[in-house]
């Protein structure tokens, strides 16, 4: 059996009886029942995932898979495709918006070249793991084989089962590639049902005449391409990235090893999308952050049955909204260990 | 010139000159302009309430204000007036969900005692600054005199004064007051024009029935009282709180100091409400939070034009949301202050 097997049938349902005596827990706790929302519902799914009723605080890392689209070459996005690189360096270096956000949060960011279109320095801190020179033109043909659809999901498992080798008990993802709404909106129109218009979006900075050649390029794929929603390895190969197939791979390994996985914006949605296809039980694994700007995030959430915890029109990606809930994950967690009860506080209950 | 009237004399504009230094800082950073939405914003407010185009991280606090309600005594809440001294206990003893968050952010937490019906005992972090034993009930007459507003209003300023004066640059407000929705819909009603059926909501475990009760209860306010919302500290004395004046006079103490503060859920909302009625650029230094269940709190942001940053289905009160929008702010100055810019990361931009 390969990895990718492996690890699918490692993946179990939720500890509901854990799960139980969390929601007790919580019930007991100086406030009325359920009136911390989210924050209840979070340390009691995490407690069905680590099987601990009172989970400790788990260590952290953002996994961030860059790789470049062949589908630029139609004009889909106005960044040139030699910003992926840059970003790369830019995210080691400790200079970009998810190098501030998870310094912020406390968090290791593990920044993996899987399918950059150039060769990147030897440095430390990028984990080269290159399945290919970016993807193809998915708007003439498959974007990638199934066999480097496969391999870029395995390398997902195999660096997360690396970082949770190492202690990590809390893993965001996020992602780098110029041109990666396009393979997204692809995604989540197979999906949904939806034509590409009405899930298609700016990314970063389409302008109008722009936003009409990216539909076209988009619809183009789906037509060349027919990806078969019934395979999602299928639809991952034809008209999805490396990137998205490696977060794709971070989910499912997170969900065999049963550690929560925070989702983050569109791209990395749309590697949920497929996971959850690929693993419908990977899904109780997957934690919410953010509604991005992107138009079709709603839809895929909505699909993925998510809700997101912060509405703050963002729209870059790189795992920034992901980051940003690893706070209230923390938060979530140490309501449920430090608050006091009612009968430890002493405190009156309603008539 | 009383305290009240010297604290409205200093609360003057942002700074635009500075916002404008700001954005442009926020523009030269390694993103799409505007991709990290919110996040900017903040950072471009703070820069204008402080003056510093990147403003330093700022020393955290929370105040809560506490205080009892005559209108319990109508059957508008199941829950017992002895809880409101009972929660203060708790919260000075670390066991409530706001001491928890509060620590979690790495925030001083002041508790005040501004109307709690019963003596508290003499504990060195509770904040003793009584005003009255709680409002009168206000289905009957007014919840309070204007003196004992205005007193409140002003326990709130110099509180504020003396925690910005200890070096603090963020507050949060929160409070603790059995039966406080109801002055808080009461407010937001007479403000908004809605009745009180369209934005009353079933606080901390209201049923049906109860909530029929609640609603005749706070239209017999209105109706006995008529507060003219031409004068706010008419509306604030006669269907209000004295928790609610105490967080109106933290809002205002911080607008006269230029310290930015986040309001949190109903209750505080209705006391941004007063605040920004009694001095309408006070409005400019509050940040939003979250959106709480409460029906009549997103008709309160809207009538602020405040964007809440979290939905997480929260209805507990105390500054709980508030608390957990700190960390949203740290983020969005460590964002203007730590990114790169495109020059110095050597990152190529749009054709």
């Amino acid at each position: 059996m390969n990895k990718l097997e492996l690890t699918l049938q490692k993946i179990k349902p939720l500890d509901v009886d854990v799960m139980k005596r969390t929601q007790k827990r919580l019930d007991e706790l100086t406030k009325p029942p359920g009136s911390l929302g989210v924050l209840e519902d979070i340390a009691k799914q995490i407690a069905g995932i680590t099987g601990n009723v009172i989970p400790e605080l788990p260590k952290k890392a953002a996994i961030l898979m860059a790789g470049d689209h062949g589908i630029v070459k139609e004009g889909v996005t106005p960044y040139p495709q030699e910003v992926t690189a840059q970003m790369v360096l830019n995210f080691v270096n400790g200079g970009a918006a998810m190098s501030v956000l998870t310094r912020h949060e406390n968090a290791d960011l593990y920044v993996v070249d899987i399918g950059v279109a150039t060769d990147l320095p030897d440095l430390p801190n990028i984990i080269k793991r290159k399945v290919a020179y970016g993807t193809k033109n998915m708007a003439e043909g498959p974007a990638m084989t199934e066999a480097e659809a496969i391999r870029a999901l395995e390398v997902g498992i195999e660096i997360t089962e690396e970082v949770i080798n190492g202690g990590v008990g809390l893993i965001a993802i996020g992602e780098m590639g110029i041109g990666n709404t396009s393979p997204s909106t692809a995604i989540i129109s197979t999906y949904s049902g939806l034509s590409v218009k009405e899930v298609v979006g700016r990314g970063t900075g389409v302008d109008d005449e722009r936003l009409k050649t990216k539909i076209e390029a988009i619809e183009k794929a789906l037509e060349v391409n027919k990806p078969d929603p019934a395979k999602p390895i299928d639809v991952l190969s034809k008209v999805g990235g490396l990137e998205i197939a490696g977060m794709a791979g971070v989910i499912l390994a997170c969900a065999a090893n049963r550690v929560p996985v925070i989702i983050d914006g569109f791209i990395s949605g749309a590697a949920a999308v497929i996971a959850s296809e690929i693993a419908p039980l990977a899904k109780n694994y997957m934690l919410g952050s953010h509604l991005s700007e992107e138009p079709g995030h709603r839809v895929m959430l909505d699909y993925l049955k998510i809700k997101p915890m912060l509405i703050m029109n963002m729209r870059l990606g790189e795992g920034t909204g992901a980051a940003l809930a690893m706070n209230l994950v923390d938060a979530s967690l140490k309501i449920l260990k430090e608050m006091s009860t009612f009968a430890e506080a002493g405190i009156s209950s309603k008539d």
